[in-house]
């Protein structure tokens, strides 16, 4: 692209998305919101295993290309509408994210598999808007050095072009970065003092260390506030899914982790904050709707003329609280942040380990307490290894030792 | 100047700084983030009638020239170091505010002496930072336009130059205004969906109605939360403050009345929000401290590097509250909104009208629900003139009117 794309009705060419991660929670809501935005023409689909769903959507969508796992699926490829190109294969999602008539990639997969494609189509020149979090938790120092290149040619040409920013190319999705982003709108990074998180605290917020044990997969997935996919909630029990948004925050917003505080919020009105050197706070709030996110990081710098969301009523809402986190009863959030510190090594094989971690819990094979026992036995076994830092293939290769190792060693600590 | 001057030390040449109405309350808090921030070099003072204090404050800063009062006085004269230019006479003020070594002029006064001096600064290219509330209530269409042409002058060159913004030609020193401004830094302002402006409430927001005759001046000069002069204390407890900030707002960033709603916050943190039209609300907190947003609008676009007060922490404050205001024991709200709609006549009328009465009640001669009855009685008596809007010797004489029919007239309306 030659300059910002502008994302009103009738203001030039369409914008070309490319949506890997279709069929899940973020992928439809990003489909909501496309479809509501007449300048944003989806270009290209993919999902993991949905077919059935990714097949409607390409019906009422009509994008150029889509993908659907890595399997060749004779029903699934009989469901599409004519014109449509079926990538399959190791390479698909890089291929459609590298698509020419792709401007923006939205991210709305879980796991490792958006990592090739998210580093392809920063490298092409394109603005990547990720939920992903191994994005930034398992790649940050790979990820926003590309973003960063980018940003510096644009820097080179109009130091105030809002592409001359990092942010303008790995636009956050997460409801808390995006409003930590929102807040940076227009202010020098350089004045940040502090980012200040919200959590909601999940519904365990009040709850006793020793009724935690009995904590069942029911009971996690009654999030109080937000209504997400099913990994994404446990995380926020556990606050593993702050911790995770510690690193992001690292990497974003180039701020070491002391400067990057947790609040809970149980209203989750107040997305985050951010703190500047001159004693003043700026805060961005919204109902808790992963639309509102969504749209931003689609039409940034600009600002949609209606809302994906209703906006919050200060008066009806009547009143915000904020305490600080627990992290005897939740150590997830210090996990999370010691592994930070330690480095990628340790941050891939944490979030690599809470994806197991979760995935036994709510199979009833781990108790709520086992899943930062699981977090911390992998930082431990992987997060010391030395010499140079991962790159994409050792990331690949960690995520799937840690897999491998967790159901067999790491089982005892977590009963 | 030809480029937004840099407020760190040691970047090029120091910001001229003319502070108007430096013994005050603001004048003396700008003096001492002026001191903390060596780009400043203080070239002019001017105070109405503190001449000790005006002399002291030449002995320690080295201004090129000073004004007291328009008065001769020998005394001042002789107490001045060397160097120092006294001026004098009726366009003292004027004279100051246009000097070739002035950047940005703060007004620190209250009434209406400053309005000439902000026109004349504006249209010589100055900056203006003003904390007076008649610039923008009485003046702001004869204000505002100034700032705009300076504005546009700047966007035919660079649309993202922050002097492209006429709020960097008229900065706010309010808190409220300040908080809307930095929530508007980087956005779009025909984004702007709602102004949220915070109001403490005052120390009567639970008192029944039935006290309210009963109410000592003493009483109402115990602000809960912020330490002002006498005047702004006595219009926090009556909201007229918070009615003038209405019509400033409607000034400063262009929005409709209908469009700026007023929200009772008692812990005064959230100095005020922004609700954009994607459903996004920003909002600016900060400890209630003036020397916050004088040093913002100082030192704007940039952000200075030390807090001139300590920020707040969110957790230490623990809640946040919010309701709608009571109209009905603070009819002073819905007064100055209404004055607003009918236009500059009415809101001149109505400032005019609110120094006499808050001067009346601190004096024990009207009671504390007289002050709005006689703020109603001005704006029905001066706020129905035809004819094109008031020029400046126009303002100057309707506020001498006001000042000269209040006492006689209006006294009965207010027992």
């Amino acid at each position: 692209m030659s300059s910002p794309p502008s994302t009103e009705a009738g203001q030039g060419i369409p914008i070309g998305v490319a949506l890997l991660g279709s069929t899940g929670s973020i992928g439809r809501q990003a489909i909501d919101v496309l479809a509501a935005n007449p300048r944003f023409r989806v270009v290209a689909l993919a999902a993991g295993r949905n077919g059935e769903l990714l097949a409607e959507q390409a019906r009422a969508l009509h994008p150029a290309a889509v993908a659907l796992g890595d399997r060749a699926d004779p029903a699934f490829a009989a469901a599409l509408p004519a014109g449509v190109t079926l990538e399959a294969g190791d390479d698909a999602l890089i291929r459609l994210a590298t698509r020419p008539d792709v401007d923006i990639v939205v991210i709305g997969t879980g796991g490792m598999v958006s990592l090739r494609p998210v580093l392809a189509a920063l490298a092409a020149g394109k603005i990547v808007a990720t939920a992903n979090k191994e994005t930034l938790v398992a790649g940050g120092h790979l990820v926003m050095p590309l973003a960063r290149a980018q940003a510096a040619g644009r820097a080179a040409k109009d130091p105030r072009d809002p592409l001359a920013s990092p942010l303008g190319w790995l636009r956050p999705i997460d409801s808390e970065h995006s409003a930590i982003w929102q807040c940076l709108v227009g202010e020098d990074l350089a004045r940040i003092d502090r980012l200040i998180l919200t959590a909601s605290g999940g519904p365990f917020l009040d709850l006793p260390a020793n009724e935690f044990a009995a904590i069942t997969a029911e009971q996690a997935l009654r999030h109080p506030t937000w209504h997400m996919g099913s990994k994404i909630t446990i995380d926020s029990a556990t606050l593993a899914n702050k911790g995770l948004e510690v690193v992001e925050a690292h990497w974003l917003y180039d701020v070491d982790y002391e400067a990057i505080d947790v609040v809970i919020h149980p209203q989750s009105i107040v997305h985050s904050a951010v703190r500047f050197s001159d004693g003043s706070l700026k805060a961005q709030l919204g109902t808790p709707d992963m639309r509102l996110p969504i749209q931003y990081a689609l039409t940034h710098p600009e600002r949609a003329s209606r809302p994906a969301a209703a906006a919050p009523d200060l008066v009806e809402i009547g009143r915000l609280d904020f305490r600080a986190p627990d992290e005897a009863r939740f150590p997830a959030l210090r996990i999370a942040r010691e592994a930070g510190r330690i480095g990628p090594w340790a941050t891939a094989a944490l979030i690599a380990a809470d994806d197991v971690a979760v995935e036994r819990f709510l199979a009833g094979e781990v108790e709520f307490p086992g899943i930062p026992r699981m977090l911390e036995a992998a930082v431990t076994r992987f997060g010391g290894q030395t010499g140079p830092p991962p790159n994409v293939d050792d990331l690949v290769a960690l995520d799937l030792e840690v897999r491998a190792w967790l159901p067999t060693t790491a089982m005892g600590a977590a009963r």
